[in-house]
């Protein structure tokens, strides 16, 4: 495609981005389409010559539209919010646009120095001290798993030098609480700490984890022989988001040595908050943090900030110096290769810094705010009425409610909640996530797509009222 | 940022990038900067208040622009092609302007189905049986990683779910060429196999694989007690583009029941032209394979796509189950969250789909013939000339130079190698990747970005020539 024929295509590809936001709050939330749908509908191979542009926007609206769940819709409370903000959104094609490589600082030095300054302008709004660093991964599972061989390597003196895992002694160690997210698990068992090998620290009524049986588990597995390696706390679990307690968890890690990587995928957005800065008291004590900048905070996916406190950690694991990648300026700069897994690196930091610079703190601040007290609307309607229930305390944006009928318990009340789940997931009036808790099913309601406003979560209220007659 | 004003911003900004690919050709290719330019002009905190729009593009204008090494520029010959075809580059903005994930096919279908089908698409184009099915992944560095933990969990009977790497008994072994790509180390690293378990396979003349080599290794590490685990063969070296001959180390494979995973970063490409299919004589006894459809293909960054022949080894070692990720139509569909690292997923396979549509086939196909006609000029011009010399067969678009002059040699030709290189990358005409071969430097010339054409390579021929006066 010329550039000419891409400025052509380029303003109707914009006006159908603008008009499917300004558009998206009358589609239904969730797809309403079956499995195999859009396979059946697409030829079984790419064309030998080259399509009309226009046939292709055409088989968008007709193909592709029908088939999404608009997590940009002002009543999709499903998942988490992964809010794309239209000034990240004009980032990120920026970077698509300019098609340039961070290999290397001198490979693209503007992309390695913009993402060092934004990523240091978030730690500031988070507040974290400037004893931290941080790089911009894909996602949390990426951060975590990076975190996790991080502290591998610290714990086995850098083994990946010689013998790696396969000559590790005593079998290194990791805590984790039951509430902790999938990617906790995944990242552990890539990093090849065996299942056997993770512990699941019991939590407390409010979901946090017990540091008293944090500390409990780290001495019996000394006193068994084992090497207690890595903690991951949680700022704000994917279910109920709890909030472990950082300041004592942070004291135990000290005392033992042990790595403390800090998941706050979700929460670390509300850290711009000062009112909520109370989750991460204790945070400075950390290893490592993962802040997802690509969920509620609104910058385009994929931005998953990773930071560390001391990054000699990370790069002596993850550095490569090929030839082909040195330059004259090596000992000066910061080649970012060195900060992750993968080599190529897109120019991330602009959906960042287009995002910070248009909005500014305060409306992000306000948006949150915003956020929040609708959720709290919410957690006071539920409070107010005889048949729902609140199942974990309400401290930021998601709301674990359950309705109960009478005569209604157990599997019977389980399956209760998921027929109305679904039926008002399939009605489209709006989205949300059933989930289970403590073994039993529950539906979370995550408040805070950027369109939702007072008005949407009444209308929300109104449906589930509605849906479990 | 409301719809409206990203409308209004977001003309301006396709015209900006229309503009910037239009003149990209006469600015230098190489950034200018001293390391530290863009840090310092910038302020040290994020704006409490949002900022007019115009005053980003200015300073992305004056700030950015000069700290740019051009990619998508004609005189581009450095590291290898990043090419970020329009067309790609407007599925890519799609992508990000719908701002949807796939977490599961229920939280977007047509994400999944369409990777699906245009995953499949690529599979034939590049000519691999309907034997393998494909996802996309970040990078071939993630791919590779991925393939190598598959690779240990196969062998270790899946110790994930018990000790991990921990519970080892024989240590498992990974081999590879000398030749082959540092993410390949650092895989091996990253998925805690140890340095002292990676065997760098000896390479012929041309920079390939000595299949007799590998047997000899894996007969000795046998006899050692050690477990050969996996092998790791490349089409298309990063230095060379050296082939490892599928066949012979495919076979040795099978004998041994080691994985093979091939990284074909580069040169899979070339597979869409029947003339290049030699280089994969064998490919079918491969366990996994990477193509990087965003290098000289033409998708824009990023999208490596990782093939498999058996998904379950994939599966067993990615899938999380977390009781609000499941759905109804698990049974049926695909999710590709447990093919892969990452739980959010973008909508990548939408550039992959505008490319392949709005190009077709034969224009690529004709694109990298062009491209490797120009090597093939460029070639016959070194090979003619006296000073100049081909320190390895062009097999595709790269060639490794090298500028002979009396008196010359060791590492006073070193030095001259890297003067003359860092000149003509300094001047701004042209960018070439010195990088060493048998441990002397040389110079590599990819050719194959979008814009360069047959006058863009006489261009650089004639600039080569002056630069070493
Ligand atoms: C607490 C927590 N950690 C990690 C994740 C995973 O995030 P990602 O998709 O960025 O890997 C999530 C959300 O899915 C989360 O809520
Ligand atoms: C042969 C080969 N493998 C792997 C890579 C790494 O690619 P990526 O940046 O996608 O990880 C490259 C290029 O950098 C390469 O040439």
């Amino acid at each position: 495609m010329s550039p000419e024929e891409f400025r052509k295509q380029g303003h109707q590809l914009i006006d159908m981005i603008a008009d499917y936001r300004q558009g998206v709050g009358a589609l239904p939330v969730m797809a309403q389409v079956e499995p195999g749908y859009l396979k059946a509908a697409l030829p079984a191979s790419a064309p030998l010559q080259g399509e009309p542009f226009a046939q292709i926007l055409a088989d968008v609206d007709q193909l592709i539209k029908p088939g999404l769940s608009h997590w940009q819709h002002p009543d999709f409370f499903g998942y988490f919010p992964s809010n794309g903000c239209l000034s990240s959104v004009l980032g990120d094609f920026l970077s698509t646009g300019l098609g340039v490589l961070g290999l290397s600082w001198q490979s693209s030095p503007a992309l390695s120095e913009l993402e060092e300054t934004t990523v240091d302008w978030l730690r500031q709004m988070v507040g974290l001290s400037d004893q931290w660093s941080g790089v911009i991964q894909d996602t949390a599972s990426t951060s975590t798993l990076v975190a996790l061989i991080s502290a591998r390597e610290r714990s086995s003196d850098y083994a990946l030098a010689k013998g790696g895992l396969q000559g590790q002694g005593k079998p290194l160690m990791i805590y984790t609480s039951a509430q902790a997210h999938s990617s906790v698990d995944k990242a552990a068992l890539l990093a090849g700490f065996g299942k056997d090998n993770i512990r699941y620290i019991e939590t407390d009524e409010n979901f946090a984890m017990r540091p008293q049986a944090l500390a409990v588990a780290i001495e019996q597995d000394l006193a068994n022989g084992l090497q207690p390696c890595a903690i991951v706390a949680t700022t704000g679990t994917t279910a109920t988001t709890a909030i472990d307690p950082l300041q004592p968890v942070g004291e135990i890690a000290r005392e033992h040595g042990l790595w403390l990587h800090v998941d706050s995928a979700m929460a670390g957005s509300a850290m711009i908050l000062p009112e909520c800065r109370w989750m991460w008291d204790g945070i400075e004590q950390a290893d490592s943090i993962v802040v997802n900048a690509h969920k509620w905070l609104g910058v385009a996916f994929d931005c998953s900030l990773y930071f560390v406190r001391d990054p000699q950690h990370l790069i002596r694991v993850m550095s490569t110096n090929p030839s082909y990648l040195q330059s004259a300026v090596d000992s000066k700069v910061k080649n970012l290769r060195d900060w992750g897994i993968p080599l190529g690196r897109r120019f991330r930091a602009l959906k960042l810094w287009f995002m910070l610079r248009s909005e500014g703190i305060e409306s992000l601040q306000q948006r949150l705010r915003r956020d929040l007290d609708n959720a709290r609307w919410l957690a006071d309607q539920v409070r107010g009425s005889d048949e729902w229930e609140l199942l974990a305390p309400v401290q930021l944006q998601t709301l674990c409610i359950c309705h109960r009928r009478e005569g209604l318990a157990g599997d019977a009340l389980d399956a209760h909640t998921r027929r109305w789940a679904d039926r008002l997931n399939a009605s489209g009036v709006a989205y949300v996530t059933p989930a289970t808790l403590n073994g039993r099913w529950m539906v979370r309601v995550s408040v805070g797509a950027l369109p939702t406003e007072r008005e949407h979560v009444v209308e929300l209220w109104r449906n589930l009222r509605e849906v479990v007659q």
